[in-house]
């Protein structure tokens, strides 16, 4: 392993971003100036999102590694463009590095950026490498484009709008509870071991028939296909935001800035079959997983009634609900006809 | 004070945000939703930059205050705008925070913030709040905008070109040296102090005479008026950066990306009255503090010899120097007419 203090600030960079090859008409520089320089057409209007990620805080490097790490924080930026309903063109990358990181660790970090950015078409246009006293912050923002006037905002939702999401919901969640569970099992043995040969002997665990959770949780895909789909079947969403806090919250955002509320059918809410099994073992609530667990990176969104059809012949779509009038709040409808009012119980980074 | 908990992420945000009024035609919308949606004309460039600043490493909260601390760290990224060539127009704000902050400390960094982007015209379009689990991380992204074709690279400087900086150097290093030299004093007086009175009668350090040095150091101004005298004058820069690590390390970027050399002559760089007493007090060497102090922020730009005159007459503009050859390599001549190569003695953070 080598150490980053060989290479310097300007060493690392270099060494990190030389053989990147910039793909889009959009980016005029690239790294290496003071700042990058875009070209954007005026018939478009450029998306801007940034996210601050911290070691402890929103990873833990026990389970997962630099590579997915890289790959994860790229992908939950381009997911925030997605939820816009535009493309993502370019991503800066800023890292702060303690000194128990070597450059073989950056190298893997930036394989795993670059693998997200090549198969969502972005360019890695710049960034900061800096030191930290203690763990790793990474920092990105995105930048895209949208047609002028067709960004899709979190408040044109409206009443008799029908309430979508992609994909499934709550296996991301469910993939940190293992994760979290087998860490715990880990450190007991490693505790109880009490010769060499008893280290030797833990095993790791057996995560077979759970891989789509651990891929949920450690290799989100941002949802282009659906952005794509939705332009070709010709639907303008009313209303669009990712779920990142949980499907709770984001409807909760969408109905507060829309002025409307909302109802939505537990029986409809999308879980896949690892989901459920998993919570069954863990004897966890199924739907309150779906419900606030987060970090799955679907899209949610709303469109005219009149969409109906269009939607029912989407794939990987599934239509849970309608929006309201203001005044009857936000609810869940249960399997038994209950009425539930939504709250935001999504990960509270600041609690 | 109040703790950040009661408020939550999106509380906070709100809080902090919900009193900014976007001032320019480029920003559509700022904070609130996935993302900021912007509109650039097709004439223009879009210029992008970003930086992470970490407690302990960055800055020292023992020292400057948080509303300091908002004011340059935005104007650090706004300087690098103006290193193109370019004007900011936004900036997004990522903070992330450990427990030991409170809603009024984010509210002094915030009041910092909106000081510097209202003296530059720039609108604050959005970020992330998050917690970190030991000090303040910092990320800001400032995007601005340049005629097309009109940014100004490091990698145009061409032989015989004039080197020029702007303001002077060296202050913020020795506003630097003065701020550390006084806190260990300050510690040391604490630690022998033995009842409650005596740690009452322990003096604030008296700072008079020295009110540059800590300006430069806490609240550097990016030379927005540089930019606009340059198109005013018609000088169109060949190279240009800004002195964020140093003089000699700037400089260096400028030859090796523009493939030449350079001389810059000693008894030209412009250093102020108390950075000279300063450096005399602490013993130390006034041209290193000047060539490898940094965090000056003044601009560095080389222009074609026929532009000399137009130089001279540009207000607060001095030239230190001109291109070579790249087989000269770079050097500072001094007073006496040695001949010493320039080396990047800037700051390393990650050494």
């Amino acid at each position: 392993m080598s150490e980053i203090s060989t290479l310097g600030e300007f060493g690392l960079i270099k060494h990190l971003t030389e053989k990147i090859e910039l793909k889009n008409p959009q980016t005029k520089y690239g790294v290496g100036d003071d700042c990058a320089v875009l070209s954007y057409n005026e018939d478009k209007e450029v998306l801007v999102t940034t996210d601050l990620l911290m070691e402890g805080v929103h990873f833990d490097l026990t389970y997962i590694t630099l590579k997915h790490l890289g790959y994860k924080s790229a992908m939950v930026n381009l997911s925030d463009i997605y939820a816009m309903g535009g493309m993502p063109k370019q991503i800066t990358v800023s890292i702060a590095l303690s000194k128990k990181f070597q450059i073989e660790d950056m190298e893997d970090f930036y394989d795993g950026l670059k693998l997200a950015c090549d198969a969502h078409g972005v360019d890695i246009v710049g960034g900061d490498t800096t030191s930290s006293r203690t763990g790793l912050a990474i920092s990105i923002t995105a930048i895209g484009e949208t047609e002028k006037g067709k960004a899709i905002y979190r408040n044109g939702a409206r009443e008799t709008d029908l309430i979508c999401v992609s994909g499934d919901l709550g296996a991301a969640y469910m993939g940190f509870q293992l994760l979290e569970r087998e860490k715990e099992v880990y450190y007991k043995q490693i505790e109880a071991a009490k010769t060499d040969a008893e280290r030797m002997a833990i095993s790791q665990p057996d995560f077979s028939g759970r891989e789509y959770l651990l891929e949920r949780q450690m290799k989100p895909e941002a949802r282009r296909d659906i952005v794509i789909a939705l332009r070709e079947a010709g639907i303008q969403p009313t209303s669009m935001i990712d779920v990142s806090d949980g499907l709770s919250s984001e409807l909760l955002h969408i109905c507060k800035q829309s002025h409307c509320g909302c109802r939505i059918y537990e029986e409809r809410i999308p879980i896949d079959y690892q989901t459920a099994v998993m919570a069954e073992e863990m004897n966890m609530n199924l739907t309150t997983a779906a419900m606030n667990g987060g970090e799955d990176y679907e899209l949610l969104f709303t469109v005219p009634i009149a969409d109906h059809e269009k939607i029912e012949n989407l794939k990987d779509v599934k239509l849970i609900g309608h929006i309201t009038k203001e005044s009857l709040g936000c609810a869940l409808i249960t399997r038994d006809g209950s009425e539930f009012e939504l709250k935001a119980q999504g990960w509270n980074p600041l609690k």
